[in-house]
């Protein structure tokens, strides 16, 4: 893509409305633009981010044998009546009368259409479990939209639920997710940590939110440091393979402000180990047996006797995800951000000097150019009169991982290459290609 | 994919509610699941033949240029106000008041609000073209939703709009999409013709609906038969070449009845060329300069001088196809349908001869089945005891193209393969692998 041609409208300075920092950058870097409150449009390079997110929680969810449909946005207010959910569910419910005046709402969350779908189609207790998990648009109609899009009103979410047969068969249901969400967000470079946590409007008794680190977090955590050192590599989509992780993990005290106690805190992990800061959820999953299949009637047939299966569901904010990686990336100190090069918008950047009546540079950026892309990389070239410095101002901010820089004295066995807030080193075109395909595949 | 496994929840029997073809087989084969009045879930089957489609058209968008990006389904009514549009759209539009009264409405197309984007990002016109598309659900709160996912209330389409500085640039633009829309289609297999149309609510006075034909359309179409053999194959994205494509097309009379006239009709086309049939819209292209960047006041600056943008806007029913495809594609009367391999839900089935208490059979076709997975096809294999005449009739239903059966002769160089609607031949894994493979990349 040639920066000219691109759909990439940057701010000069930090829009004064954004008050943490991936909102400001996301602004600044053209990313979204608000089209009211909490709710925004994705322009090209925040779409490009955002989809590639979404693939890796697709692929994810996929490796664990969840089955992908698609849920519309509108449902019917029938279903929220059935399971008792449409007076609790408050404000937040974006309600709608259609033409013929039927109450309809944008749905905030799907237990109760994807209880609908199950019931009306798997009878028998053989067919399960049944995983599934659907990538669509919700609407929390929040009263102080906030900080961008982490704390908007429409925002694009992957929501999977279970059935199984037994409270057994289900946890082992749930530990699927445990790990696919562990893989996921590892995918993305980011350490996210499994927190026993409250379930609140969705109900259950178990449940887990996974928590990155950010100092502009909304969630206070209290940890034993220990648990960013447990290793989920070696753990296979197994029973006890599974089971044995989740211990690993529950070994070490994690938790965030609803569930907190000084004592337990003190007690369980020695002072040495003790971190208290915030975090950014990322993640949300839930058990609550026949909360739902009870209050709906979801049956399967069990040796002739009608059973109320057993369910769970599982959250990840796909667009909040863009803001919390920009949290946990950016240094808005020095204002560089940089992408994990798995959803950064472009592999590299192409960034040529170019003098004004002199095309020789740009002609040689070009060139360069073209091989990156017929090699398989994505890349922008910067081909405006912009002068160098302020290209790369630029440039740190867009985050693209990897800068080719072409200079005064272009040399090809030597091209200047950097990796964004590291020294330039000066290599051929062929192993700056190996380098990015090399951490690509990483 | 184990059939047993599987999310495809199959009815016996043709559904009494659908009264089209497309309707009657998405609901038998577990497509889609009607959730409300013109609203749908996409189950497993249906979702994997919609992303198909929808990765096509995303792929012929970005081969002419045009760059993705993703709005909001929820729109502020301010900016449909500023255009004039509020108080014309009717009852068609889904107006949602939030919970602070705002004024807020369901997005059913989107010039208004990708104008607001443009006008707030783009300031000179050496920015100039700009084509930008997404792909998003939208609602249209029809009076009577019927024929399923052809004629519902919430769908998913890819609209694009195109920004430039003179009719004559913004006319390259249209043709882009012409070739575009030509090249999405004929990817899926359909014959779709560019017929002359009324612009509507749209606007504007230069407009092509793309037409498939198919006896259960809504459009009635007169035509030039002839038009069938125009070749588009070696037009290229030059201004020259597109336009000399347009004239191929043009050369042939092609309405739809709102444009229709007989005396137009007979002067212009010999008797034996003349086709009056129905067809499915599957397309739609509009140019209307000014309309919307004169009452939206979105300008460029052009030597100094403030000059209005020229629009058009490009419509593709990214869900609506799949039910039209079926429409081209499903012989009801023999109950086989066919998917083009490009949007087929799988690549290939395997369907084995199970007999009771002998396993024999099925960890052959397991066997196969995982060579299959191996070489990178996507497979569904059923493994259910029941017999071989309902599993292919079944399998005629699902219309995957290619069927392996394992019948109790199994002989790995004589492999029984079964293209939909044609006669078995008897040939190897490695001979069946190169079929496939061949015609995917067609």
């Amino acid at each position: 893509m040639y920066f000219s041609k691109s759909f990439i409208p940057i701010l000069k300075n930090n829009p004064t409305e954004a008050k943490i920092k991936s909102h400001q950058l996301m602004l600044r870097t053209g990313m979204i633009k608000q089209s009211s409150a909490g709710i925004y449009s994705w322009l090209p390079l925040g779409f490009k981010v955002m989809k590639k997110i979404e693939q890796i929680v697709r692929e994810e969810q996929n490796k664990v044998g969840v089955q992908e449909i698609l849920m519309p946005t509108i449902q019917s207010s029938d279903i929220w009546k059935e399971s008792g959910r449409y007076d609790d569910y408050g404000e937040e419910m974006l309600r709608i009368k259609d033409r013929q005046n039927r109450e309809m709402l944008y749905g905030p969350t799907n237990e109760e259409l994807v209880t609908e779908i199950f019931r009306s189609s798997i009878k028998s207790y053989k067919s399960l479990p049944q995983l599934l998990y659907h990538i669509q648009w919700k609407f929390r109609d929040e009263l102080r939209p906030r900080f961008g899009i982490m704390r908007c009103r429409e925002f694009y979410m992957k929501d999977a639920y279970s059935f199984d047969i037994s409270d057994d068969e289900a946890l082992y249901s749930y530990n699927k997710f445990f790990l696919a969400y562990l893989n996921t967000f590892k995918r993305m470079d980011l350490s996210a940590i499994p927190m026993a946590a409250d379930t609140g409007p969705i109900g259950g008794n178990l449940s887990h939110e996974f928590i990155i680190l950010a100092n502009t977090g909304e969630s206070k955590i209290f940890t034993d440091k220990r648990i960013f050192n447990v290793d989920s590599s070696s753990t296979t989509i197994d029973q006890n393979s599974l089971l044995e992780l989740r211990n690993n993990y529950e070994k070490f005290y994690a938790v965030t402000d609803e569930k907190f106690s000084k004592k337990e805190f003190e007690d369980n992990v020695n002072e040495e180990n003790r971190l208290q800061t915030k975090g950014i959820e990322v993640g949300h999953i839930f058990y609550f047996g026949d909360k739902y299949s009870k209050s709906m009637n979801a049956t399967v047939d069990y040796n002739g006797k009608k059973e109320f299966v057993k369910m769970g569901s599982y959250g990840i904010g796909v667009s909040r995800l863009v803001g919390a990686i920009i949290e946990a990336k950016y240094d808005d100190k020095k204002e560089i951000m940089k992408w994990p090069i798995s959803v950064s918008p472009y592999d590299c950047c192409v960034l040529p000097i170019i003098n004004k009546n002199d095309n020789s540079n740009l002609e040689k950026a070009v060139n360069i150019y073209n091989l990156l892309k017929k090699s398989g990389l994505d890349v922008l070239i910067d081909d405006t009169d912009e002068n160098l410095s302020s290209k790369i101002k630029k440039f740190n901010l867009l985050g693209i991982p990897y800068q080719i820089i072409i200079g005064k004295n272009f040399n090809e066995n030597k091209i200047e290459f950097k990796e964004i807030d590291r020294e330039p080193i000066y290599i051929s075109l062929e192993e700056i290609i190996k380098k990015i395909k090399d951490k690509k595949s990483n």
